[in-house]
């Protein structure tokens, strides 16, 4: 931050002689001859593509010609060893950037000298060439015009600006690797690897929190309790992975932030082993964040140097091979076999596993999935079960029954204009049994259990969450990380910077305001409203189609076809609906990205967020629109007999089937949730990524080469053609909308959960393959719980409630059955409820030209037919008029609603408020494992202490491995080392 | 935990000759030569009460008799200063224990050698005569039986454990003076010094954040923004309080967690006041809690020997005096002159001052009120202006108009049986103009208002929060403090261990279970519900009280009674409600104490959680059944005429006046919140603290020293005669019940928030007073925030929102009349509204006996009267049903209730989610406190490689306060000073 208000000469100061003398690509700390030193240095160099004037460039670097001497590196290549170490077999290769090499020949560059107002010049010009408008300032660079020649200059730009950042990174303490000879033509790579010293220094200033020497023994409580759970370990021992049997189960290491002042708290016999790979990865991240690109005055390290194409790719190294001859045992290959592998669907995760190879926020959302599959699968068994008790007793339903039963010969109004005739309400009967499968008393019990599922659902993972932060050690991990603005971000200030330049050369510190982002706000206003609309429509058209399409079947009228009218109807209408929801989806999620990037949000943190709103939303509509239809507006607004409500021109609003939309709500939801998980998970997931890797391959013109040279590329060229890893924020949105979908209607689909389940099952096989098989290792990023999801569940189950709530008042007959046995009923049964729920009407008040063409269709003459809707009878006094059992009933069913949301809600609130966030065995741990420390303190206080005496005595130093556990000497003063104070 | 395993044998090894050497009181860092320790050594012995057998008690202390020696201290005592030092006037007292010394003349005891076999005894004895329950073994001790002779071996037995402790005291490092011989007979100070070493040491081990050397500049976005943040500052510059002008605004120092080996970071020029007062008395209460009398087996520090009488008392010094002769300016005094006095009621509160001086804690509770008291402003503004409407619109009012306006001529049913005759409705006129005050439309925007207004101020207060976090400092602290075991369930788990040893002596761990607990948990169940009964039972008396004082009052006859009747029923039964409120609050509170001790709890932050949760819910009830009652029942259950509800035998429910409850509603909030707040504060916060301070100070009998010798009194012992402190939660309680009152009920008395702001304001004042002159100073206690109480608030808003609804809906004539105005009024006014809900009686339908004796009181027969309902007339086919209205009205009430809740509910959660909890400015500035911070860090890392560099070449060490800005040398691997390792 401070660095940006340098001045701009500044950078002339930094290439000053007092730098000549620093070495360039340092060897591995376990080579540090001289000899062995000057060796990497000619070995680093000989790749360095375009000889004699680049020196000019590279002079700081010592750089010196000689390309033959390449040959015997080349050879060691061969060697057979190809894990991930430097080509000296010595240096692990913690992280590997890559850059676009140029083509040998290309075409020369006309100045060899590069002056700070020429560096300035070609820095605009690489800057304006990445934004889309037009370049800034081209008045001032007469003299550069061709085109071919300005990429040329782009390249070059390029190459010094990653000179500059190399020589900072090697300031900084890192050694660095470059190989630009490697299988892969037109592809450089750069292998760095951080030594013991940085890895310490920068370990301490991250505050990571190492396992000391000091372990302690777990208790588990009682006898009783211990027993129980080594019972239950021993029974789902199965279950278990095979992944980490060696490690004893009851003991666990105090863990303290590495400090090298307290070195000697821990083990540090095996210093390869210290630092896990993951770990040694994130520290070089960390450093290759912090370093900035010093000319490029606005650059802010490895990610605007990445962004603005100098670097082409960064990442860390996967650990080795899956299979082949030379893939010995490593976590990857264990996660493999243990975890990444459908014959082994059945057992837990090895979660530990996953965190140590891919970090924590992979780790959390693998064990959040986990999490939510384990749940989902009571919801299931009690979903079958609600299910099953529905087709048990649906020979039981009275109101049913009497539908079914001819005896009771009810005339039904016609259902559309004209062409349909009066019929019978016996014909609806197979409708009206289904119905009963999702419409019973049972599916209000399983609504009130799925809205507490899903609150114990969320207690239990915030537990979990809890429980791996302990373990995982995080629990003083502060969040507030990864604030580093965005490349973009930085571009953007540049440009406004500059342009104020010329009004207000005196402003210091530029930032976007909100003026600035206004016309990217209003862009993401109206585009959002925009796609809104157009799911809306296509919902809208979708119900058109149905109307239309049945209308046009009844005009018919074959027999045949009739028949099968409701069937063909619903399903196509709903795969319509489902097709459309994928394609929007994906369109969506584009046109979603570029808006986010429009806006330019400063940090990292705050693009992810405002990308997940807006997807969130758009994907929420998408998905939900046509279901919320069925649910509350189908059927509600059709008018009545004689008074019908028409749109776009004539055609009827769709009535429902006798026994309510919940029938079709169902298919509806069935079909969604079965199609779009099928169609995602093997066209998204599988073949897509598969497609873009041989494309990748087949670009780099690899795919030409030999199969055996496929065999030994190197481990950093193999990840090079692996997809780069996009974050887990897709798989997260996924899941959503999958909790959405059995919690919200979940009172109209008892079978979601099911669904469900089966699906992550795969789900969960199917990411472990990717991340372990198809994509680059990601970057560990550390996270202590799964941030904006976690509010995004706890709304949605907030929602589900009142959805439930009403889908139960007002889309089921829960209500009016409710209120007619206990109110209307002469004998407290069910019988008569049909009746009671048909109105009167006299087909003397149809409207003209609305009269069905057909009045004789059944045989005999209508005089008054019925419809159902709680409305006065024809010889009322006030004919067609609502009536009191209208609103009697209205008024219970928005009691319910009431009482419901309010209920639910407070045994939700009460569920919170009974289990606590943290498990009570965790936090006695926690507070044990302080106390623990501060005794390792007291101790080590003691010691020294008496090592400050016997100096004092002796005049030598003690050995500090040795404790001292003698009685302390409160008469002498504890001499403090205040070292380098 | 781990030495509770230890035999008990192991207290003879710990008595062994090692410890012989030791010193005992020893004497502060700045006074080390030998002679003056052998001085402090006497000095302090000097006031050992008893002589000759007692040496053989403290030979550890190698003690010397001779009580002449006492002469010279007495004199430095009176020497004029009173400062918090210890007599040789250069070690400051940074913590104070008192314990009650034996008067002189005592029963010399018996054994005087102390076996070991013996001691367990004595503890035994001691433990069980706390306990109430009966002797654990009496048997086993035959040879002690007079009680006078128990007495003494307690009083033995404690000043054994003393002495144990305070060698351990030593021990640890700190330095104890003794003082015997106090102005207060029969009370003996161990003041208590921690030097310089301990306090570094203690901080590191607490991880104390710091304030480093390294300063910078705060700066606050942008200059219009700083311009005008400054202009505000200088208009509300009266409102500041005078307490830190010297020092800049706009600079803080980077803070660090203390470590000695990074002393060097730190300005440690002052070492006096590097630490101030409040952390120097934590520190010391952290060493206190940790050491442990070892010999008494299961205690657990300071605590458990508070808790069983050891120590009477432990308290820090306040910083000095407020008025008088030699008060010099330090906190106390400011405080008292800026914040704890009426005469600075409008200004801030120095909330950084209060919290250095009284630590995070109550620091946080000030900020808090200060928060409440602030946000509470715009709500009592709005609040008058909404009762001002009220007024103003009055005789606009078309449905008061209508009942006043006699043309009308509307008879009215009978108020009571038989007594009670017809009515005009025109004599309802003043009690409808007056329930138009607080019912019109006004209302419904004021409890919208204030449900987001208690949203807002429940984020402006996280933002608050979160901001005095940032500048206390505390960002990066853990809450899990505080889990030591209260001495309660130490000394409960013990006498279950010694139950067991008999049956099992082989279990390792006991611990409290549930089952040992279910005794306290059913009488806690059982106590709650029969004090919640009683409160229903008293609020259920005055019921009645009402209803046969009315019908008392209605037989009387008297024209004068009769008007006077409603005023005086409403006021005294709203007083008697008070009075009832305020004694059971009382009563219940002592309850709610004495159950959860018997409960047990494990910790004290678990003891506190369930104190209050039970005390939240009996105050609550309290103070809330009766304004429930009124609100939502009252007028509900009569019945219709003809067929009214009666209970206890013939009492007739109460109805309600014609315009609604509302109007009572309201009278009932006002007393309830006058008179609580009244009462409250003037009996028990200033009335009773005052008395008991007399007591204390007569019982010590200092009341009769003279005057002049009171002036002279050491500042502990001045603080010894203060309250102590107990902590904040009543506080907390008194303003989360208001908190009730201005929320829940606020759509029936708009002027709430106004009553709370004026209490608050005095509330504030009166608070800072008790805090800076009644109490001792409390331990500072850290805090990140309100805890539990949030959570209550929280939940309070959540239920206001549900609350207010039903207020609006079913209490007030809004939904009614709404509904007429659009739906049943012929011209779309509310004229006829009045008509509308009346509805129609025939005389003749009455029950025997019911109708009323003087039928012609108006002067003419009635045969027809109306009472206020919606039903069927007499002459309808189904009379007295309700109607059809009825139910339209009911759904629209209900519907208001759903759409009033989701409506406030969803805003409320885009208001919590628009806000971020975090202010920017702090967040920008926490990032960039990281940044400086490892920037310093990587200076020094250059710095150290130089030095080492330098010390490689010179072989001597360099300055370490120069850090040096020379380039770095990369070829030179860092050299880390693995000290002590």
């Amino acid at each position: 931050m401070e660095r940006q208000n340098e001045p701009v000469g500044g950078s002339t100061q930094r290439d000053g002689p007092e730098e000549r003398g620093s070495p360039p690509f340092s060897s591995c700390e376990h080579t540090d001859s001289p000899e062995q030193e000057e060796a990497m240095m000619r070995r680093s160099d000989d790749y360095l593509p375009v000889p004699g004037e680049e020196k000019n460039l590279a002079r700081d670097f010592g750089s010196k010609p000689g390309n033959n001497e390449s040959i015997p590196m080349k050879a060691l290549y061969e060697d057979g060893h190809l894990g991930p170490y430097f080509s000296d077999e010595q240096c692990r290769v913690d992280y590997v950037l890559t850059y676009s090499i140029q083509k040998p020949g290309g075409v020369r560059r006309r100045s060899s000298k590069f002056s700070d107002t020429n560096f300035l010049r070609r820095l605009r010009r690489s800057m304006s060439m990445r934004s889309s408008r037009a370049p800034l300032q081209p008045k001032e660079d007469p003299e550069i015009a061709a085109q071919d020649q300005r990429t040329d200059y782009h390249e070059d730009d390029k190459r010094f600006k990653r000179e500059e950042f190399e020589k900072n990174l090697i300031e900084m303490g890192l050694k660095l690797e470059k190989d630009e000879g490697s299988k892969i033509p037109g592809v450089g790579f750069l292998k760095i690897h951080a030594p013991w010293d940085i890895l310490c220094r920068e370990a301490e200033f991250m505050k990571l929190k190492m396992p000391t020497k000091k372990v302690y023994e777990v208790k588990q409580g009682s006898n009783l309790v211990e027993k129980t759970r080594q019972f239950i370990h021993k029974v789902t021992g199965p279950l278990h992975p095979k992944v980490n049997a060696a490690r004893p189960q009851n003991v666990k290491s105090l863990s303290h932030p590495f400090s090298r002042e307290k070195q000697h708290l821990f083990d540090l016999s095996d210093r390869d082993k210290f630092f896990d790979s993951k770990t040694r990865s994130s520290i070089v991240y960390e450093v290759l964040k912090r370093t900035r690109c010093t000319k490029a005055k606005y650059s802010m390290g490895i990610t605007s140097l990445l962004s603005s194409g100098v670097y082409t790719a960064a990442y860390p190294l996967h650990d080795g091979d899956i299979e082949g001859l030379n893939a010995e045992l490593n976590d990857r290959k264990l996660l493999y076999e243990q975890w990444a592998s459908y014959s082994v669907f059945y057992k837990y995760q090895p979660i530990g596993l996953i965190r140590k190879y891919f970090g924590e926020k992979v780790g959390l959302y693998f064990a959040w999935i986990g999490v939510y599959t384990q749940m989902l699968i009571p919801a299931a068994i009690v979903g079958v079960i609600v299910f099953l008790y529905g087709c048990a007793t649906v020979d039981d339903n009275i109101p049913s029954m009497e539908i079914c039963d001819a005896r009771n010969n009810i005339t039904m109004c016609p259902l559309c204009d004209s062409a349909c005739s009066y019929w019978k309400l016996v014909t609806a009967c197979g409708t009206a049994r289904a119905s009963h499968l999702f419409d019973n008393p049972a599916t209000v019990f399983f609504s009130i259990f799925m809205a507490l599922w899903a609150i114990l659902f969320m207690e239990h993972w915030k537990r979990r969450q809890m429980r791996l932060n302990y373990v995982w050690d995080l629990t003083g991990f502060g969040e507030e990380e990864e604030d580093h603005n965005r490349a973009d971000y930085e571009l953007k200030v540049m440009e406004k910077t500059m342009k104020m330049d010329q009004s207000a050369p005196k402003e210091e510190k530029v930032k976007l305001t909100c003026t600035d982002r206004m016309p990217a706000y209003m862009a993401t206003v109206a585009m959002m409203i925009f796609m809104i609309s157009v799911t809306f429509a296509i919902v809208f058209g979708v119900i058109l189609y149905r109307i239309s399409i049945k209308a046009a079947l009844h005009v018919s009228s074959y027999p045949a076809a009739r028949s099968n009218i409701r069937a063909t109807v619903k399903t196509t209408a709903a795969i319509i609906n489902l097709i459309v929801i994928i394609i929007l989806d994906e369109i969506y999620a584009k046109i979603a990205r570029k808006l986010t990037e429009m806006e330019v949000p400063k940090t990292d943190k705050s693009f992810e967020e405002r990308l997940i709103f807006k997807l969130f939303v758009l994907k929420f509509v998408n998905a939900f629109t046509p279901i919320v239809y069925l649910a509350f507006f189908r059927g509600r607004l059709v008018g009545r007999p004689g008074n019908y409500l028409y749109v776009v021109g004539s055609y009827r609003m769709e009535e429902c089937a006798h026994a309510g939309c919940l029938m079709e709500l169902c298919i509806q939801l069935c079909i969604t949730m079965l199609g779009k998980q099928l169609i995602q998970n093997n066209l998204f997931e599988i073949g897509i990524p598969k497609l873009k890797k041989l494309l990748r391959k087949r670009k780099s013109e690899v795919t030409s080469m030999p199969e055996e040279d496929l065999k030994t590329l190197q481990r950093f060229e193999k990840d090079y053609f692996m997809g780069p890893f996009v974050g887990i924020n897709p798989e997260y949105m996924e899941m959503i909308i999958q909790f959405g979908m059995v919690t919200l209607f979940v009172a109209s689909f008892p079978l979601a959960p099911l669904f469900a389940l089966l699906n992550n099952i795969i789900e969960i096989r199917l990411d472990a393959k990717k991340f372990v098989m198809e994509l680059r290792r990601p970057l560990a990023a550390k996270a202590k719980d799964i941030g904006i999801w976690y509010n995004l569940l706890r709304g949605l189950s907030k929602v589900a409630v009142i959805v439930n709530a009403f889908v139960i008042a007002f889309t089921s007959d829960f209500i009016p059955r409710l209120v007619y046995q206990y109110t209307y009923s002469p004998d407290g049964t069910m019988h008569g409820f049909i009746n009671h729920t048909l109105s009167y009407f006299n087909v003397s008040d149809f409207q003209n030209g609305t009269a069905p063409v057909a009045p004789m269709h059944l045989g005999y003459k209508v005089e008054i037919c019925r419809y159902k809707d709680y409305r006065e009878p024809p010889w009322s006094s006030t004919p067609y008029e609502l009536s009191k059992e209208f609103w009697a009933i209205l008024a219970v069913r928005l009691a319910f609603v009431i009482i419901f949301q309010n209920m639910v809600m407070l045994m939700s609130d009460f569920v919170d408020w009974l289990i606590p966030d943290i498990p009570k065995d965790i936090s006695l741990q926690i507070h044990k494992e302080k106390i623990l420390m501060v005794e390792v303190f007291m101790k080590e206080e003691q010691g020294k202490r008496l090592a400050a005496l016997d100096n004092h005595n002796k005049d030598n130093c003690p050995s500090p491995s040795s404790i001292h556990q003698s009685p302390p000497q409160p008469r002498s003063r504890p001499v403090i080392h205040a070292k380098a104070s």
